[in-house]
């Protein structure tokens, strides 16, 4: 018999198909599927705990759908550096140097950023994965990870690479309760050669996996794209394939109008990574477009060394506001299309939309409880305002994933911070800088 | 006899001329003046108080150099519109009905806010100023408060606004222990007629006072004063004498070479409001630009009206990377330029560059601690990265004005949350929307 919880007298914000927030609401789940939200209910004697939420606001749990959890083992090691310099000189000398143990304690301390700031739901794409997939696993997050392949190296590395990231799926799709599922993730246009492409599109085919792949982060990238292809990268993408499986693009930075409609069509999700592009001076992706020709865009952080941190609150203000000042358009990405780029397009983005994104009925019971008892959420008429220009992910009380706290008022249950402070420290003094 | 205190053990980021960063620091004040600032000493028998701050960062307090505390009551009332239609349909109607009351409470969620987050010193340009000069009085915080005057009415009313800011520089300059002091402030070009400005710049001298004004914010208001007046702003304001005094500008979004040159011979300060201007779609400032002429320019969170809070933390990272992303140049505003402007570029546009916005001895004792012993600000090696890339305004736990505590270990002090959250609400739930 699945436990019966119910969290009442919150303020429900259910970021459903019609946006609905439920004052004095109650949300009940049965083992980890919701299956009760409506106004909290007199009768209360069905539930084995009932947990008073005191009208503190209740909400879906963010979708983090782009990031390298490995890589906060390099936070702020090397700021205010353009994006090839950044990689080539600083990021990819020292990874080439990570072990095991450096992905295990990188991810370590990004899970508990994350959970302290309300995202249940991660993308990642890095290498050591088998590390990343247990340290989710003994969280109780949830993610959808895939080993990332950079094809600039021999053709024997490739294979390895695609072997392990095919063993990697048989191993980790659908375990932790199907808390994990898993993508083929070739790196980017500008990392593989065609042929590599082809290969993974296959196998992802044959493995029935989604792909992930980063595309269009720079200009550089794309003018290198037309001098090695003779086409941009969402053309090459396109003859090769890849947009045939259901895609997760991570940027999309610079696109043409024409490339745009190509997505729409193909129903390619995006990630929009707005801190992370501006902070390496990539670029302001054309969000507006996007989400008017119906694509899902979602939000992610991108590594900590990109952002410097994993708080997706950040991102979900300055989604909201970037687009409308560099457009010059006040109603550029309103409140409400913000925060479902947050919560039901990361849904879209992990393709699971049917169980993930928001507060209904059948769902997955991933939710975060936010206090509202605060100077900076009043006065408290618009609680969806609030959120999105108010808020931060400090004010993340409780998070919750298929119905298990890994917060509770503030404190985190599942991983041990000390340690894993501990353990990054370590871990980077031993990196050759 | 002044008490003597000193913390000790924190890593001091001092934001000196050398932007010296001290491991195992310690920082001495007696009374509200800063005595000591170095590493731990080992005889610490000469201080009445000791203050362990176990390795946590101590800063200089943020300067929010423009804002409209009393706002805060219209919080999240009516985003996603443009400036013209938000102020004249919105906040203009509503505003008209504000009591002292309405001001009084609206400044006290704010002061919590600020204080919450780290902030010690801010500008405040409203009505009702007396309302909030009582309460930056009774909260222990720093402020240059001006009495803003919006010349679109008769003669009589502009001359009844002219005697009440005189009157109120009168009464408050310099009072609080000299924790208020006190600025002129016409409220911008396109609302107060040229010869209003003019008597406005003629009360300044005469009382010895530096102007405060909004100044071309939006590119609509830059072609109605080239309309109306034939030129732009920055010559305007020229023509009138306004850079004659020391003069705090407000945004500064819309600006050609000529007029950033301009503003750099008068040394006049920019508040750079970096979060409102993106949300009221007004444009992004050229900051580096105006920073590479030798401008202080400085961080505002403008009303939470228009932001929707007042946590500075999110100005400060978002001056570093939004200029970079869209000038596509990862250098522009690095991580210690983008502090500076939260601290000593602050102190500069408060006109209190020899005793505020840096931890040096002799300077006052505005001191915000940050606990650094969490997943976010490691590993530990960079400080100022973390602080500006990865920290957020909740991570301060301690904030000290005038060498007292406004918070302790997360406690506020000398304000009551729960009255003022309650009496916000009251206070918007009156107004006739």
């Amino acid at each position: 018999m699945n436990k019966k919880t119910i969290l009442t007298h919150a303020t429900v914000i259910t970021v459903n198909g019609q946006n609905e927030v439920i004052s004095d609401g109650a949300v009940g789940y049965e083992g980890s599927v919701i299956t009760y939200v409506g106004p909290t209910p007199e009768d209360l004697s069905g539930y084995d705990e009932v947990i008073d939420l005191k009208g503190n606001y209740l909400l879906p749990g963010l979708v983090n759908t782009h990031g390298h959890v490995g890589m906060s083992l390099l936070r702020g090691y090397a700021d205010d550096l353009p994006l090839q310099q950044w990689l080539e000189d600083k990021m990819w000398p020292l990874e080439a140097q990570f072990t095991s143990d450096h992905v295990k304690w990188g991810t370590y301390i990004s899970l508990i950023e994350m959970i302290r700031t309300g995202t249940t739901t991660f993308v990642d794409m890095y290498d050591h994965m088998d590390e990343v997939a247990k340290a989710v696993e003994a969280s109780g997050m949830r993610a959808r990870l895939c080993r990332g392949m950079i094809g600039l190296c021999s053709e024997e590395e490739r294979a390895a690479k695609l072997r392990e990231s095919v063993a990697f799926a048989r191993n980790w799709h659908n375990q932790a309760d199907g808390r994990i599922t898993v993508m083929m993730a070739p790196h980017a246009p500008y990392t593989c050669p065609p042929s590599f492409i082809s290969q993974i599109v296959d196998k992802a085919e044959e493995l029935d996996l989604p792909i992930h792949i980063h595309m269009s982060e720079t200009a550089w990238e794309v003018g290198q794209n037309v001098k090695d292809y003779g086409v941009r990268p969402v053309a090459h993408l396109e003859n090769l394939g890849v947009f045939n499986r259901p895609t997760l693009l991570a940027h999309a930075v610079h696109l043409t109008d024409e490339e745009i409609d190509v997505l729409a069509n193909y129903q390619v999700k995006v990630s929009h990574n707005v801190v992370s592009n501006l902070k390496l001076a990539s670029g302001v992706a054309p969000v507006p477009k996007m989400l008017a020709k119906g694509i899902s865009v979602s939000l992610g952080t991108d590594s900590s060394a990109s952002n410097n941190n994993l708080n997706l609150f950040e991102e979900l203000k300055l989604a909201a506001i970037l687009h409308k000042g560099v457009n010059h358009d006040p109603v550029a990405v309103p409140a409400d299309a913000a925060l479902r780029m947050a919560t039901r397009y990361g849904a879209d983005g992990v393709f699971q939309a049917e169980s993930l994104g928001s507060i209904e009925v059948g769902k997955q019971a991933d939710l975060i409880v936010l206090n509202s008892h605060q100077a900076h959420f009043h006065p408290a008429h618009d609680p969806v305002s609030h959120v999105v220009y108010a808020a931060n992910g400090r004010d993340v009380t409780d998070t919750i994933v298929a119905g298990s706290f890994l917060m509770r008022n503030g404190e985190l249950l599942t991983v041990d911070e000390e340690r894993a402070i501990y353990e990054v420290n370590r871990m980077f003094q031993q990196l050759n800088r």
